[in-house]
Protein backbone atom coordinates (compact mmCIF):
# COMPACT_ATOMS: atom_id res chain seq x y z
CA UNK A 1 0.00 0.00 0.00
CA UNK A 2 1.09 3.56 -1.24
CA UNK A 3 0.20 6.50 0.41
CA UNK A 4 1.91 9.49 -2.47
CA UNK A 5 2.13 12.36 -0.67
CA UNK A 6 0.10 15.41 -1.06
CA UNK A 7 -3.14 13.35 -2.29
CA UNK A 8 -3.97 11.55 0.52
CA UNK A 9 -5.81 15.16 1.90
CA UNK A 10 -7.95 15.39 -0.95
CA UNK A 11 -11.24 13.26 -1.53
CA UNK A 12 -10.09 9.80 -0.25
CA UNK A 13 -12.75 7.26 0.90
CA UNK A 14 -15.16 10.15 0.89
CA UNK A 15 -15.78 9.80 -2.47
CA UNK A 16 -18.89 8.96 -3.46
CA UNK A 17 -19.40 9.56 -7.55
CA UNK A 18 -17.77 11.57 -9.50
CA UNK A 19 -20.91 13.78 -10.26
CA UNK A 20 -20.84 14.85 -6.26
CA UNK A 21 -18.04 17.47 -6.87
CA UNK A 22 -19.67 19.39 -9.16
CA UNK A 23 -22.10 20.33 -6.39
CA UNK A 24 -21.23 23.37 -4.40
CA UNK A 25 -22.10 23.69 -1.00
CA UNK A 26 -22.40 20.80 1.20
CA UNK A 27 -24.32 18.07 0.15
CA UNK A 28 -26.13 15.36 2.45
CA UNK A 29 -22.69 12.89 2.29
CA UNK A 30 -20.20 15.53 3.34
CA UNK A 31 -22.57 17.13 5.81
CA UNK A 32 -23.09 13.58 7.29
CA UNK A 33 -19.41 13.16 7.15
CA UNK A 34 -19.16 16.53 9.60
CA UNK A 35 -21.36 15.22 11.61
CA UNK A 36 -19.88 11.93 12.08
CA UNK A 37 -16.54 13.41 12.12
CA UNK A 38 -18.10 15.39 15.23
CA UNK A 39 -19.50 12.53 17.02
CA UNK A 40 -15.91 10.96 16.94
CA UNK A 41 -14.32 14.39 18.15
CA UNK A 42 -16.61 14.85 21.38
CA UNK A 43 -16.36 10.84 21.43
CA UNK A 44 -19.92 10.30 21.31
CA UNK A 45 -20.15 7.70 18.73
CA UNK A 46 -18.10 5.72 16.44
CA UNK A 47 -19.56 5.78 12.85
CA UNK A 48 -18.10 6.27 9.28
CA UNK A 49 -18.97 5.77 5.90
CA UNK A 50 -17.42 2.56 4.22
CA UNK A 51 -15.24 3.65 1.04
CA UNK A 52 -17.03 3.23 -2.45
CA UNK A 53 -16.68 -0.33 -3.53
CA UNK A 54 -14.40 -0.69 -6.41
CA UNK A 55 -13.31 -3.81 -8.73
CA UNK A 56 -9.41 -3.17 -9.96
CA UNK A 57 -8.85 -4.25 -13.16
CA UNK A 58 -5.22 -3.15 -13.74
CA UNK A 59 -2.29 -2.04 -11.80
CA UNK A 60 1.17 -0.33 -12.32
CA UNK A 61 3.82 -0.79 -10.18
CA UNK A 62 6.40 2.22 -10.74
CA UNK A 63 8.68 1.72 -8.62
CA UNK A 64 9.04 -0.96 -5.62
CA UNK A 65 6.97 1.21 -2.96
CA UNK A 66 4.70 2.62 -5.43
CA UNK A 67 1.22 1.05 -6.42
CA UNK A 68 -1.37 2.94 -9.02
CA UNK A 69 -4.32 1.85 -10.13
CA UNK A 70 -4.36 2.04 -14.04
CA UNK A 71 -8.20 0.87 -14.73
CA UNK A 72 -11.05 0.12 -12.07
CA UNK A 73 -14.71 0.14 -11.76
CA UNK A 74 -17.43 0.83 -9.38
CA UNK A 75 -19.29 -2.03 -8.26
CA UNK A 76 -22.60 -2.52 -6.56
CA UNK A 77 -22.43 -2.41 -2.78
CA UNK A 78 -23.15 -5.27 -0.86
CA UNK A 79 -24.41 -3.03 1.97
CA UNK A 80 -25.35 0.51 3.08
CA UNK A 81 -22.75 3.38 3.43
CA UNK A 82 -22.60 4.70 6.87
CA UNK A 83 -22.08 2.05 9.91
CA UNK A 84 -20.71 2.37 13.41
CA UNK A 85 -21.55 1.76 17.13
CA UNK A 86 -23.34 4.61 19.77
CA UNK A 87 -24.42 3.55 23.46
CA UNK A 88 -23.26 -0.19 22.66
CA UNK A 89 -25.93 -0.24 19.56
CA UNK A 90 -24.64 -1.08 16.12
CA UNK A 91 -26.24 1.77 14.11
CA UNK A 92 -26.43 1.11 10.23
CA UNK A 93 -27.84 3.61 7.61
CA UNK A 94 -28.21 4.27 3.85
CA UNK A 95 -28.38 8.18 2.76
CA UNK A 96 -30.43 9.87 -0.11
CA UNK A 97 -31.23 12.67 -1.76
CA UNK A 98 -33.79 12.70 -3.57
CA UNK A 99 -34.37 16.07 -6.46
CA UNK A 100 -38.14 15.59 -6.28
CA UNK A 101 -40.70 17.56 -4.31
CA UNK A 102 -43.10 15.04 -4.05
CA UNK A 103 -41.78 11.37 -4.08
CA UNK A 104 -38.49 9.36 -2.80
CA UNK A 105 -37.76 7.10 -5.92
CA UNK A 106 -37.24 3.68 -4.56
CA UNK A 107 -35.17 2.99 -7.78
CA UNK A 108 -32.24 5.00 -4.96
CA UNK A 109 -31.78 2.04 -3.06
CA UNK A 110 -30.87 -1.30 -4.26
CA UNK A 111 -32.97 -4.07 -3.13
CA UNK A 112 -30.16 -5.77 -1.17
CA UNK A 113 -29.37 -2.83 0.52
CA UNK A 114 -32.87 -3.12 1.91
CA UNK A 115 -32.38 -6.49 2.66
CA UNK A 116 -29.09 -5.56 4.59
CA UNK A 117 -31.03 -2.74 6.55
CA UNK A 118 -33.88 -5.47 6.89
CA UNK A 119 -31.35 -7.80 8.15
CA UNK A 120 -29.82 -5.65 10.98
CA UNK A 121 -33.20 -4.59 12.32
CA UNK A 122 -33.65 -8.40 13.04
CA UNK A 123 -30.41 -8.74 14.80
CA UNK A 124 -31.20 -6.37 17.10
CA UNK A 125 -29.07 -3.00 15.78
CA UNK A 126 -30.56 0.34 14.87
CA UNK A 127 -30.96 0.82 11.22
CA UNK A 128 -32.61 3.20 8.91
CA UNK A 129 -33.11 5.42 5.85
CA UNK A 130 -32.03 9.43 5.77
CA UNK A 131 -33.57 10.65 3.13
CA UNK A 132 -33.15 14.96 1.90
CA UNK A 133 -35.70 16.17 -0.16
CA UNK A 134 -33.28 18.93 -1.53
CA UNK A 135 -34.99 21.18 -3.15
CA UNK A 136 -37.63 21.46 0.07
CA UNK A 137 -34.35 21.04 2.25
CA UNK A 138 -36.32 18.80 4.59
CA UNK A 139 -34.34 16.00 6.16
CA UNK A 140 -36.31 12.51 7.34
CA UNK A 141 -34.86 9.29 9.23
CA UNK A 142 -36.93 6.43 7.93
CA UNK A 143 -36.62 3.66 10.61
CA UNK A 144 -36.23 -0.04 8.49
CA UNK A 145 -39.48 -0.39 10.56
CA UNK A 146 -41.69 1.99 8.63
CA UNK A 147 -39.75 1.48 5.11
CA UNK A 148 -40.85 -2.13 5.36
CA UNK A 149 -44.26 -1.28 6.27
CA UNK A 150 -44.79 0.76 3.39
CA UNK A 151 -42.91 -1.89 1.07
CA UNK A 152 -45.17 -4.54 2.61
CA UNK A 153 -48.45 -2.38 1.34
CA UNK A 154 -47.75 -0.73 -1.78
CA UNK A 155 -46.83 -1.70 -5.35
CA UNK A 156 -45.79 2.17 -5.89
CA UNK A 157 -42.13 2.77 -7.33
CA UNK A 158 -41.79 5.65 -4.90
CA UNK A 159 -42.57 6.97 -1.43
CA UNK A 160 -44.49 10.29 -1.30
CA UNK A 161 -43.14 12.84 0.92
CA UNK A 162 -46.30 12.31 3.19
CA UNK A 163 -45.55 9.34 4.08
CA UNK A 164 -42.30 10.78 5.15
CA UNK A 165 -44.74 13.41 7.06
CA UNK A 166 -46.21 11.12 8.54
CA UNK A 167 -44.05 7.92 9.49
CA UNK A 168 -40.69 9.06 9.57
CA UNK A 169 -38.56 11.49 12.02
CA UNK A 170 -37.69 15.24 10.58
CA UNK A 171 -33.80 16.03 11.35
CA UNK A 172 -33.40 19.90 11.83
CA UNK A 173 -30.56 21.83 10.01
CA UNK A 174 -28.11 22.80 12.65
CA UNK A 175 -24.34 24.01 12.51
CA UNK A 176 -22.70 21.57 14.46
CA UNK A 177 -23.36 19.13 14.16
CA UNK A 178 -24.93 19.81 10.77
CA UNK A 179 -27.50 16.15 10.41
CA UNK A 180 -28.13 15.54 14.39
CA UNK A 181 -29.37 12.34 13.57
CA UNK A 182 -28.49 10.58 16.87
CA UNK A 183 -30.73 12.73 18.56
CA UNK A 184 -33.58 10.37 17.44
CA UNK A 185 -31.76 7.74 17.36
CA UNK A 186 -31.90 8.40 21.02
CA UNK A 187 -35.57 8.42 20.65
CA UNK A 188 -35.25 5.20 19.26
CA UNK A 189 -33.90 3.69 21.96
CA UNK A 190 -36.38 5.21 24.50
CA UNK A 191 -38.69 3.41 22.28
CA UNK A 192 -41.04 6.17 21.44
CA UNK A 193 -42.85 6.56 18.10
CA UNK B 1 -22.51 4.25 -10.91
CA UNK B 2 -21.84 1.75 -13.72
CA UNK B 3 -21.13 -2.07 -13.11
CA UNK B 4 -19.64 -3.14 -16.83
CA UNK B 5 -20.92 -7.02 -17.54
CA UNK B 6 -19.63 -9.42 -16.93
CA UNK B 7 -16.80 -7.94 -14.55
CA UNK B 8 -18.71 -7.64 -10.86
CA UNK B 9 -17.97 -11.29 -10.26
CA UNK B 10 -14.34 -11.66 -9.87
CA UNK B 11 -12.52 -9.45 -7.64
CA UNK B 12 -15.15 -6.46 -6.14
CA UNK B 13 -14.37 -5.22 -2.60
CA UNK B 14 -12.67 -8.42 -0.98
CA UNK B 15 -9.84 -7.02 -2.90
CA UNK B 16 -7.31 -6.04 -0.34
CA UNK B 17 -3.81 -5.63 -2.01
CA UNK B 18 -2.68 -6.55 -5.29
CA UNK B 19 -0.03 -9.30 -4.02
CA UNK B 20 -2.55 -11.23 -2.19
CA UNK B 21 -3.30 -12.34 -5.87
CA UNK B 22 -0.33 -14.20 -6.33
CA UNK B 23 -1.16 -16.32 -3.50
CA UNK B 24 -2.51 -19.79 -4.02
CA UNK B 25 -4.63 -21.97 -1.86
CA UNK B 26 -6.70 -19.50 0.77
CA UNK B 27 -5.84 -16.90 3.04
CA UNK B 28 -7.14 -15.37 6.21
CA UNK B 29 -8.96 -13.08 4.26
CA UNK B 30 -10.48 -15.05 1.81
CA UNK B 31 -11.14 -17.80 4.45
CA UNK B 32 -12.65 -14.91 6.73
CA UNK B 33 -14.84 -13.52 3.82
CA UNK B 34 -16.55 -17.34 3.07
CA UNK B 35 -16.70 -17.56 7.05
CA UNK B 36 -18.98 -14.25 7.10
CA UNK B 37 -20.77 -15.25 3.84
CA UNK B 38 -21.52 -19.03 5.79
CA UNK B 39 -23.06 -17.04 8.89
CA UNK B 40 -25.08 -14.46 6.76
CA UNK B 41 -25.98 -17.66 4.75
CA UNK B 42 -27.42 -19.50 7.93
CA UNK B 43 -28.33 -16.01 9.25
CA UNK B 44 -26.25 -16.10 12.37
CA UNK B 45 -24.26 -12.80 12.01
CA UNK B 46 -24.14 -9.56 9.50
CA UNK B 47 -20.24 -9.14 9.47
CA UNK B 48 -18.81 -7.52 6.28
CA UNK B 49 -14.95 -6.80 4.94
CA UNK B 50 -15.16 -3.07 4.21
CA UNK B 51 -14.26 -1.92 0.94
CA UNK B 52 -10.19 -0.89 0.43
CA UNK B 53 -10.10 2.37 0.89
CA UNK B 54 -8.86 4.25 -2.64
CA UNK B 55 -8.53 7.71 -3.13
CA UNK B 56 -9.58 8.33 -7.01
CA UNK B 57 -7.85 11.08 -9.24
CA UNK B 58 -8.46 10.63 -12.93
CA UNK B 59 -11.64 9.41 -14.01
CA UNK B 60 -13.27 8.38 -17.70
CA UNK B 61 -16.80 8.43 -19.00
CA UNK B 62 -16.57 6.93 -22.60
CA UNK B 63 -20.63 6.74 -22.79
CA UNK B 64 -22.83 8.27 -20.95
CA UNK B 65 -23.58 5.11 -18.45
CA UNK B 66 -20.26 4.11 -17.96
CA UNK B 67 -17.53 5.55 -15.92
CA UNK B 68 -13.88 3.83 -15.94
CA UNK B 69 -11.58 5.22 -13.03
CA UNK B 70 -8.01 5.71 -14.43
CA UNK B 71 -6.33 6.62 -11.51
CA UNK B 72 -6.51 6.00 -8.21
CA UNK B 73 -4.46 5.14 -5.13
CA UNK B 74 -4.76 3.07 -2.26
CA UNK B 75 -5.01 4.97 1.28
CA UNK B 76 -4.56 4.46 4.60
CA UNK B 77 -7.71 3.49 6.12
CA UNK B 78 -9.30 4.96 8.90
CA UNK B 79 -10.97 1.79 10.73
CA UNK B 80 -10.54 -1.87 10.52
CA UNK B 81 -11.37 -3.78 8.05
CA UNK B 82 -14.17 -6.03 9.48
CA UNK B 83 -17.38 -4.74 11.20
CA UNK B 84 -21.08 -6.09 11.58
CA UNK B 85 -23.45 -6.89 14.25
CA UNK B 86 -24.07 -10.87 16.03
CA UNK B 87 -26.85 -10.76 18.83
CA UNK B 88 -26.87 -7.46 18.55
CA UNK B 89 -23.11 -6.85 19.42
CA UNK B 90 -21.50 -4.77 17.61
CA UNK B 91 -18.16 -6.54 16.22
CA UNK B 92 -15.13 -5.03 14.72
CA UNK B 93 -12.04 -6.55 13.91
CA UNK B 94 -8.75 -6.20 11.93
CA UNK B 95 -7.05 -9.74 10.65
CA UNK B 96 -3.43 -10.23 9.85
CA UNK B 97 -1.17 -12.76 8.73
CA UNK B 98 2.49 -12.86 10.31
CA UNK B 99 5.23 -15.09 8.45
CA UNK B 100 7.38 -14.77 11.02
CA UNK B 101 7.50 -17.91 13.68
CA UNK B 102 8.38 -16.23 16.94
CA UNK B 103 6.25 -12.85 16.80
CA UNK B 104 4.06 -10.63 15.14
CA UNK B 105 5.40 -7.08 13.93
CA UNK B 106 3.35 -3.99 15.28
CA UNK B 107 3.49 -2.39 12.25
CA UNK B 108 1.60 -4.77 10.64
CA UNK B 109 -1.24 -2.34 12.00
CA UNK B 110 -1.23 1.48 11.65
CA UNK B 111 -1.48 3.34 14.91
CA UNK B 112 -5.10 4.54 14.81
CA UNK B 113 -6.75 0.98 13.51
CA UNK B 114 -5.45 0.24 17.40
CA UNK B 115 -7.08 3.47 18.70
CA UNK B 116 -10.06 2.67 16.40
CA UNK B 117 -10.34 -0.74 18.41
CA UNK B 118 -9.86 0.87 21.65
CA UNK B 119 -12.64 3.57 20.82
CA UNK B 120 -15.04 0.51 19.77
CA UNK B 121 -14.42 -1.30 23.22
CA UNK B 122 -14.59 1.54 25.18
CA UNK B 123 -18.31 2.03 23.70
CA UNK B 124 -18.68 -1.33 24.53
CA UNK B 125 -18.31 -3.03 21.32
CA UNK B 126 -16.25 -6.32 20.79
CA UNK B 127 -13.55 -5.26 19.21
CA UNK B 128 -10.22 -7.98 18.69
CA UNK B 129 -7.17 -8.82 16.57
CA UNK B 130 -7.39 -11.65 14.59
CA UNK B 131 -3.76 -13.04 13.86
CA UNK B 132 -2.15 -15.78 11.67
CA UNK B 133 1.27 -17.08 11.96
CA UNK B 134 0.82 -18.66 8.42
CA UNK B 135 4.11 -21.31 8.60
CA UNK B 136 2.74 -22.38 11.74
CA UNK B 137 -0.62 -22.58 10.85
CA UNK B 138 -2.13 -21.04 14.20
CA UNK B 139 -4.87 -18.61 14.21
CA UNK B 140 -5.05 -16.22 17.29
CA UNK B 141 -8.15 -13.92 18.61
CA UNK B 142 -6.67 -11.20 20.97
CA UNK B 143 -9.40 -9.19 22.32
CA UNK B 144 -8.11 -5.01 22.45
CA UNK B 145 -8.05 -5.32 26.18
CA UNK B 146 -5.14 -7.93 26.02
CA UNK B 147 -3.56 -6.16 23.28
CA UNK B 148 -3.64 -2.82 25.15
CA UNK B 149 -2.28 -4.29 28.14
CA UNK B 150 0.52 -5.79 25.95
CA UNK B 151 1.06 -1.57 24.61
CA UNK B 152 0.85 -0.35 27.72
CA UNK B 153 3.78 -2.67 29.58
CA UNK B 154 6.52 -3.10 26.79
CA UNK B 155 8.38 -0.58 24.45
CA UNK B 156 8.81 -3.56 21.74
CA UNK B 157 8.17 -3.36 18.74
CA UNK B 158 6.11 -6.80 17.84
CA UNK B 159 4.39 -9.14 20.43
CA UNK B 160 5.49 -12.20 20.51
CA UNK B 161 4.04 -15.69 19.81
CA UNK B 162 4.10 -16.25 23.47
CA UNK B 163 2.39 -13.68 24.47
CA UNK B 164 -0.77 -15.03 22.36
CA UNK B 165 -0.25 -18.76 23.65
CA UNK B 166 -0.55 -17.37 26.97
CA UNK B 167 -3.38 -14.36 26.66
CA UNK B 168 -4.99 -14.76 23.25
CA UNK B 169 -7.99 -17.57 21.63
CA UNK B 170 -6.67 -20.24 19.82
CA UNK B 171 -8.97 -20.47 16.59
CA UNK B 172 -9.03 -24.01 15.28
CA UNK B 173 -9.35 -24.74 11.47
CA UNK B 174 -12.92 -25.92 10.84
CA UNK B 175 -14.17 -26.83 6.91
CA UNK B 176 -16.80 -24.85 7.40
CA UNK B 177 -16.77 -21.87 8.86
CA UNK B 178 -13.17 -21.88 8.35
CA UNK B 179 -12.60 -19.86 10.90
CA UNK B 180 -15.12 -20.13 13.30
CA UNK B 181 -14.39 -17.07 15.69
CA UNK B 182 -17.49 -16.18 16.78
CA UNK B 183 -17.51 -19.61 18.66
CA UNK B 184 -14.94 -17.20 20.30
CA UNK B 185 -17.17 -13.96 20.46
CA UNK B 186 -19.98 -16.31 22.56
CA UNK B 187 -17.07 -16.70 25.38
CA UNK B 188 -16.53 -13.47 25.31
CA UNK B 189 -20.02 -12.30 25.59
CA UNK B 190 -20.47 -15.14 28.23
CA UNK B 191 -17.36 -13.08 30.54
CA UNK B 192 -15.06 -15.79 30.89
CA UNK B 193 -11.24 -15.22 30.51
Amino acid sequence: MNYPNGLKKKTTNTFSTPVSHKNRGMNLEEELNNTNQYYRDIDKAYIYKKPTPIQITKVDYPSRDKTIIKEAFFTIPSTTDYNGIYKGYYIDFEAKESKSNTSFALSNIHPHQIKHLQNIERHKGISFLIVRFTSLNETYLLTTDKLTSFLDNNDRKSIPLDYFKENAYPIKDGYNPRVDYLKIVDQLIGGTK
